[in-house]
């Protein structure tokens, strides 16, 4: 059994001024049940390459865990698990509140699984920052999905912030791709800047909304339209036809007015109804369709490139965000700082400077 | 005379990695201007309280210098000027390739100091980064402009990074507020995160375009149409009347599928002129609107406080960055581990913690 239980402190990174990383209850009561029979690397990785979904269940739980002493041995399992990831098509879904997100999901994963996918279905969920409630949390939302032999549902991880969230989720994307995944969803809730994080991580991004005027676009905060590859209007069935085509030829005609992707992609518009079972072929065949396009015009390989660079830089960013942050010091004399430029007596750049100074001599004295 | 040469190192700041901070030769020429006679920081602050334009020309000069001594008595000049400004509209301007920016600018400015305002034009030029060209560099562009005494035009700054030019933009908005100035425009080109740094310190954005068929959006960022308060198509004269009014209902209609602003407040889209001088006082209308609609539902003030607060987040953040990635051992290693992230051979995660446990082992040292 392996114990190397070394790393000094815990794997927690922090989005500026939020509260103190905080332990996992859950990571608590997991690793109690692990004590007994805590896997070796070797275990974890043999077992994941045999595609063996218990195995990789304990392995994400593993690599979710807040307790240092998890650390070293998670990371050592995604390093030996990193040559086998790559391999699987990653899909970003979001949409707005009422686009029946879960139920979408379940017949559109039913629909692959049955052709032979294996599929994954993973999770951000900004709430559960504070370590409850997580959007797939309820599993009996897509009881169907769950007892399917060739999908694997896990509910998003929970961290002190949005970026240790979001890490730990890529670290399980990493490992799914290794136990052989070839669809891998990440779903989150439109809220904000959790689309942001799906969508550094994914190939292909789907939005999903509901007919009508406009309106329901409140729910979903600016800059997410821009970032969608597909638009699917849902619920296109019985009386909601009509509207809903109606809908989908106006959000075509808007998104033309959008300044033109990176990948050279023009994003579609599709209509679908999980209830009636149509459009979802439809909308397979297109993020094929993007696929094709995509490799074919190198960006596919650029971006999972670029994506990877980026979580290097990010990770690097959140440790020395947190470093300054989360030092006691800093943290006590933030509000001071902050009222004074609030008040105008200092301008937000000296602020800035003494505090920063303040931290430098810190860094000097060995105090951080 | 003051002579407080006190600072250490120069006032710059980086964005990831990107070149050291170089010396503005620029700066050094001003610099030798100054050295028979650099007024102190009385002389700069009175000069600017009573709106002499060429004292608030040498004090931007200052704050723009990189010079390490020309630091502290820039900021104390700042510090002394912050209690005086606030008192203007702050308004951004970006636009297409060719939608007439100068012309605009110059037309649009004219109108307002004809009614007795005194306006203050900044730019934000990312390619001023390499201490080169500036948007507003050739000020023949705008002569009418120049040679108008209620107006004051300055090119924009140059510094190592954008977050440099930007810092340095929006201190010398605090001196031109200071000297009076009712309205300051701060231009910039629509290339990028450039118009993010102009949002981030203006009240109103406003998006110049061109007429056709969508188009032209291809040399705008996504993102920045979402930014705008108003989208106003250029050069509907003669006979182009018809298809700018033609593109101006297709841009009002793909707006309104964007998501609402938090401010509250629909985006307008109009058409203009320069040249037949049209649509210029509808625009000024529009914008006094949004300010009285803004001011009404206190989000103005509260936009306000926020960009304060942001931009004391925003150096303290670039500090952070600047500190590591400017180190010379970092700096050294950071080809050798994206180079292992990007062929798989190491983990985003891993790579990011390593680099980072080097950096905190080199602060013990005091070797940052």
């Amino acid at each position: 059994m392996d114990n190397t239980f070394l790393e000094k402190s815990a794997l927690q990174v922090n989005d500026g001024v939020e509260q103190p990383p905080i332990v996992n209850p859950n990571a608590i009561s997991r690793f109690k049940k692990f004590q007994h029979k805590m896997p070796s690397a070797n275990e974890f990785v043999e077992g994941i390459l045999c595609k063996n979904t218990t195995m990789l269940s304990k392995a994400i739980t593993l690599v979710e865990s807040s307790l240092p002493q998890h650390y070293t041995l998670g990371q050592e399992v995604i390093e030996r698990c990193l040559p086998y990831s790559g391999n699987s098509i990653r899909i970003g879904i979001t949409g707005v509140p009422g686009a029946g997100k879960s139920t979408f999901i379940e017949t559109f994963g039913k629909m692959l699984t049955a052709q032979g996918c294996k599929l994954a279905v993973l999770a951000i969920d900004p709430s559960s920052e504070r370590s409850k409630g997580s959007i797939l949390g309820d599993k009996t939302r897509m009881e169907t999905l769950c007892a399917d032999q060739n999908a694997f549902i896990r509910p998003s991880p929970s961290a002190g912030s949005l970026g240790g969230v979001a890490r730990k989720t890529r670290e399980s994307l990493i490992l799914c791709e290794a136990a052989g995944f070839d669809v891998i969803f990440i779903e989150t809730v439109g809220v904000g800047q959790s689309e942001t994080a799906v969508h550094s991580m994914v190939d292909f991004f789907l939005l999903l909304l509901i007919s009508g005027g406009g309106d329901e676009l409140q729910g979903i905060k600016r800059g997410i339209m821009e970032m969608a590859d597909l638009l699917a209007i849902t619920k296109a069935d019985g009386e909601n036809i009509t509207k809903a085509e109606q809908s989908r030829i106006l959000y075509q005609g808007a998104m033309h007015f959008l300044p033109q992707s990176e990948s050279g992609w023009a994003p579609k518009t599709l209509t679908c109804s999980s209830y009636a079972n149509t459009g979802l072929t439809e909308i397979w065949d297109v993020i094929n369709e993007y696929l094709n396009f995509t490799k074919a015009n190198g960006y596919f390989n650029k971006n999972r490139l670029r994506q990877s660079k980026y979580w290097m830089y990010e990770t690097i960013n959140s440790y020395l965000h947190d470093n300054f942050y989360q030092n006691p010091d800093i943290k006590g004399k933030l509000a001071t700082y902050e009222n004074a430029v609030l008040s105008d007596k200092l301008s937000s750049f000296k602020a800035a400077k003494q505090l920063f100074d303040i931290y430098t001599e810190l860094a000097k004295k060995q105090e951080l």
